[in-house]
């Protein structure tokens, strides 16, 4: 089996990630996690997507929820709350416990990616995942509202104001994660998955980094449409998509990452719409992309990569 | 009522502090906590004498296990554990909250003493807890192992070093909490009472700060013995007496106070000892001081005021 990179958000995308987890071995597979979600909260570093897809790879994830960690408690942050910090923004106490870990690890002069890969050791993760960079990006929207931190966006504003665009502060001077050009140098022809989540929120911040684009141009890229019958599995991906003025759809997607993707995933539902985003100049692979079960996350992946070796093979 | 100006360590003082506050309005009372133990753990400032003392004034104060707060959980520590965090020090979910808040208002520019405000004006204390000082003093423990921060010596090796001698780095560059001298101007003859706290690892830092004793020297101190019986309520502080070659007893504390304080408040248990710190040049007042509940504490504060009133005026 060839190499897999995969650039992944949060929820989405950790579906995904663990879906190929569970049929690529580790060293076959690398997991870039978008971080321009990044922010400092309450004192510690919170990484959400990272910690999504970690917390996904672990078997820990909350699929009720949606975010987090199952199992979770409150105590530190009811407490919090009662003592007038911010609460816009839930840290579970055991969650909390990764972002006092991760900020120990950077205090020490660790790298991000050092820091993942012990937590990810710790929690028994054996595939391989890393931030997008270890430099800091801050995706911001601008918005009718004015500009915004995303979380202030996403979780205090609850993606309320008018998109109008976004942007990367940082990214400019920041380098993709070496540990990527590693990977590419063992696995010459990877095949590229970008995982079922928010192109502008948590695909761009990655695409963002200087030369990454261009690593990916000439490689197999297969993304998965987060937009299903018309609307966004989670999240506000529908919304931004119209704010923007897309088609607020898997073809939307596809117009999104042309020139970019050579295969759009659609799910079943949306196969009227096939032709439409071949006319873009793409493949479309059909199935079932609702990864409700983790039987269905390994599903999507296998058939995804069924399919790239019967076309390119 | 004159003004009490309170010097307090950890649980022992924490108690009587908390029934000096039942019957001494707010605005008569200023409790003086250690800071000396004070320690920067996991990415966050304990103040564990100052917390001791604001639970205890709070009512959620753990009577059972003896510090920390009442109905704690960690989930938070557990989790720390086994992502390979140090575990030697134990941080209740709960009592996490106060560290990060502390966090907070000490990155945002605020002092100590403002943080510690803010924080018991939350928890409903509406007597005035101050820590002895803003700056860092770091009470350091000279053992047969050599020299270790107080935490280290105290909880991390269960205070089982055999201790020569104590200091107090920074202290000399300390200034002593300026509410003190506020306090002291409303409150011209102020009484000063020493809690039952280690004389040696809770009282001397504050004492080692400059001007410190003078400001006592002139004014009428009561101190109340923590050894009764010849043990220690709580703590190290018999077995450090006998390293340090003092009686293991209220005479020992006595001898170690002598100079400073003008009444030892000593046990029932210990009133054969009375003529022996008579012959120090001491007044004794002879009471229960074993503040095994709520009622007990007030008892014990009652008792020492009208103790001081009968003899001085």
């Amino acid at each position: 089996m060839e190499g897999i990179l995969a650039l992944s958000g949060g929820v989405g995308g950790a579906k995904l990630a663990s879906g190929l987890a569970q049929i690529v071995p580790p060293s076959e597979l690398l997991i870039v996690a978008n971080t321009g979600d990044d922010f400092r909260h309450l004192g510690v570093p919170v990484s959400p997507d990272l910690d999504s897809v970690m917390y996904a790879l672990a078997g820990l994830s909350d699929d009720i929820r949606g975010w987090g960690r199952s199992g979770e408690t409150w105590h530190c942050m009811e407490t919090l709350t009662s003592l007038g910090a911010p609460d816009w923004f839930q840290l579970g106490d055991r969650d909390l416990a990764t972002h006092i870990v991760r900020n120990q690890a950077l205090l020490s002069g660790r790298s991000l990616t050092e820091a993942t890969a012990e937590l990810c050791q710790r929690l028994g993760v054996r595939h391989q995942l890393v931030p997008m960079s270890d430099q800091s990006v801050a995706t911001t929207v601008h918005t009718d509202r004015g500009a915004m931190a995303f979380q202030h966006y996403f979780v205090r504003e609850q993606c309320n104001p008018l998109l109008q665009s976004v942007s990367f502060e940082g990214a400019e001077d920041a380098t993709y994660n070496s540990r990527i050009d590693d990977f590419l140098i063992d696995y010459g022809a990877a095949l590229v998955v970008i995982c079922p989540s928010n192109p502008m929120l948590s695909i761009d911040p990655i695409l963002a980094l200087p030369k990454m684009r261009t690593l990916l141009e000439n490689r197999p890229v297969m993304a998965v449409s987060p937009i299903v019958g018309g609307n966004a599995i989670k999240g506000p991906a529908a919304k931004i998509m119209g704010e923007l003025g897309l088609p607020v759809s898997a073809v939307g997607i596809a117009e999104y990452y042309q020139g970019l993707v050579d295969v759009m995933v659609i799910d079943r539902v949306d196969e009227p719409l096939a032709s439409n985003i071949e006319a873009l100049g793409m493949k479309v692979c059909v199935t079932d992309t609702l990864m409700t079960t983790s039987e269905k996350k390994r599903q999507l992946a296998q058939y995804m990569l069924e399919f790239v070796h019967y076309f390119d093979h």
